[in-house]
């Protein structure tokens, strides 16, 4: 066992540590004393509940710790499933002191975060992120929230974690494809905020897929500290937040063109931050780097074969969206981002023919 | 038409205007200067709509606005009503600075509220409350949500509006029932923070009954100024907000057990309040003052017949449960009220006695 590796997200009262080690749920975690009541209620899915819910619930000893286990799916990020957590806290007698524990990836972070959110309008949180993306991205920040049929997470609230509790052993049972996807975020935060981080990860991306425990914790680290500091700075997304959308508005438009969950998210921004690379202009030096880095983590270069004309219709429905105009989130130089509704339209279509014309 | 009041609920870079008088809805208010964005979103029950619908949407000339008219009544105040206004907003294809205006009584504003709270984490909301009961309570305070089979509002938010706009002239067509049951939370702002304010609606009581324009601006200008100041100090319910509550876990409990519904909040409350008195060990005078003038309001001065047992039980149900004590409000003389869990058991036991063996 390393030493974990601690970090604050710094929101005044709502600040919150995010820990990151190795055999944490296994024993090495006293995560009894961040429950404030006495009920829990654990939710997970049908994937990783069999593999971690026990050794979670033994950490739980002493508390009145109840589960709901979602189906496991992206098409489940629902406000069904949102219902299904609150029927589970009403159904335990819950008050206003218990706390939601989400174990699993994204999905279930922000279905079992939204459910705290709206329960008695808001009770105390908690993330296990299980999957890389949801380490390094989703269980950091306050966003939660469902799908609608007519968009991704249209409907939400910003609700803080109490805690953010993160063992590297959970990616060992991770399939190669989602470990991948997670690692689009890695590189996106790299590509926006720090060069160095950038070049450090072209370096050990080898390492990083065979998943040595002490790199993967440095770089889950050095990505939520890069996170944290943007949320620190702008909580509700009011400017500098965005910057974190850097690929996101093609790639939101890929997962909407293709249906949610047949290309990963990750997958379709990895894909959109070589297009916003190509819409920055950025040096052909840099964007080689981009492109080779994403290559080697094992994710797609190119967008699906959705056409040029389907895949821009669907960035009109993204929602950020302002007055009809669109926003991209572009590059400056490697490791400097900037958010633009002025950019090159001809440039923009050439990006966008290579999803075929 | 007289000078409309004006007064403001400070909360920081939340504060908002709460703006009282008549003949606002028809053409003497300039709504649209409060509407940021060009999109909004009108929601309304179809009791109100047929009413003031057209009226309102002519005040919002030049903007681009729509209507989602729900069923009037408590028994849709669901998660499904919520989730049909955010179809309302995704089918307008609005953006996040659309602003939901909830046209009609607390079910409409705590429906839209919520949707509001949650559409794209949060978007603009104004609240135009035609009914005594949200004028007087539920529009001010940001408080948001729905009910769940398994207790009120146990599915919301925090969420606060950019502006109240209350029309006196929407009381004039408020069933005699109804209006009664807003006078219960006139009268409780009133019991709990304003001996002042007792003896003059004392006073008024048959004026207001008889709907003078100019007193009930008096009467919901001192109880939002009540509410207001309690919800600047309290916003999140961790203390002093809680004061509000008085009358409200008998209260609850009473509509608990009969069904929502069956008595109004307003008349669950009245008689709530008047076993709160009693258990509050208050004068005999004080508590016969209470009595009359809720007696005088139109309001019950008994609970239902539910009996003794069944109302205990409920009221152990209500969220305000700590740790499985029961907390009420209690007078310590009229116009001042203080939170407890330290209340005499024979005595309560002897408050339920009210409601049958």
């Amino acid at each position: 066992m390393h030493k974990p590796r601690e970090l604050t997200v710094a929101l005044g009262d709502r600040s919150y540590p995010i820990i990151i080690g190795n055999k944490l749920l296994n024993g090495g975690f006293e995560l009894s004393k961040y429950v404030v009541g006495p009920d829990c209620l654990v939710v997970s899915n049908d994937t990783v509940a069999p593999i971690y819910l026990d050794a979670l619930l033994r950490l739980l000893v002493g508390r009145n710790a109840r589960s709901v286990v979602l189906q496991d799916g992206e098409r489940y990020k629902t406000l069904a499933s949102v219902a299904e957590v609150i029927d589970g806290l009403v159904a335990a007698g819950a008050s206003r002191d218990v706390t939601v524990i989400a174990l699993g990836g994204g999905v279930v972070g922000d279905i079992a975060g939204f459910a705290a959110a709206c329960y008695m309008r808001g009770v105390p949180f908690i993330q296990i992120p299980t999957t890389l993306l949801a380490q390094v991205d989703s269980s950091v920040g306050g966003k939660t929230g469902v799908n609608h049929e007519g968009g991704k997470n249209l409907i939400g609230a910003f609700h803080q974690p109490q805690l953010v509790l993160i063992d590297t052993d959970t990616l060992m049972t991770l399939p190669a494809r989602e470990f991948s996807a997670g690692l689009a975020e890695v590189i996106k935060h790299a590509a926006i905020f720090d060069a160095g981080f950038f070049a450090w990860l072209e370096s050990n991306i080898g390492a990083l897929l065979r998943r040595d425990s002490d790199l993967l914790a440095e770089a889950i680290c050095r990505s939520c500290e890069i996170k944290a500091a943007v949320v620190a700075e702008d909580e509700k997304e009011h400017g500098r937040r965005a910057l974190l959308n850097f690929g996101h508005t093609f790639g939101h438009a890929i997962e909407n063109c293709l249906g949610y969950g047949e290309w990963l998210h990750g997958e379709a921004v990895a894909a959109g931050m070589i297009m916003a690379a190509e819409l920055s202009g950025l040096a052909s030096e840099d964007r080689d780097r981009i492109r080779k880095l994403i290559a080697a983590s094992g994710l797609p270069v190119e967008p699906p074969p959705i056409g040029a004309k389907r895949l821009g219709a669907a960035m009109q429905l993204d929602k950020k969206v302002q007055q009809k105009k669109l926003r991209f989130v572009l590059l400056k130089s490697l490791g400097e981002a900037f958010v633009t509704s002025d950019y090159d339209e001809s440039k923009l279509q050439a990006v966008l023919k290579r999803a075929g014309g």
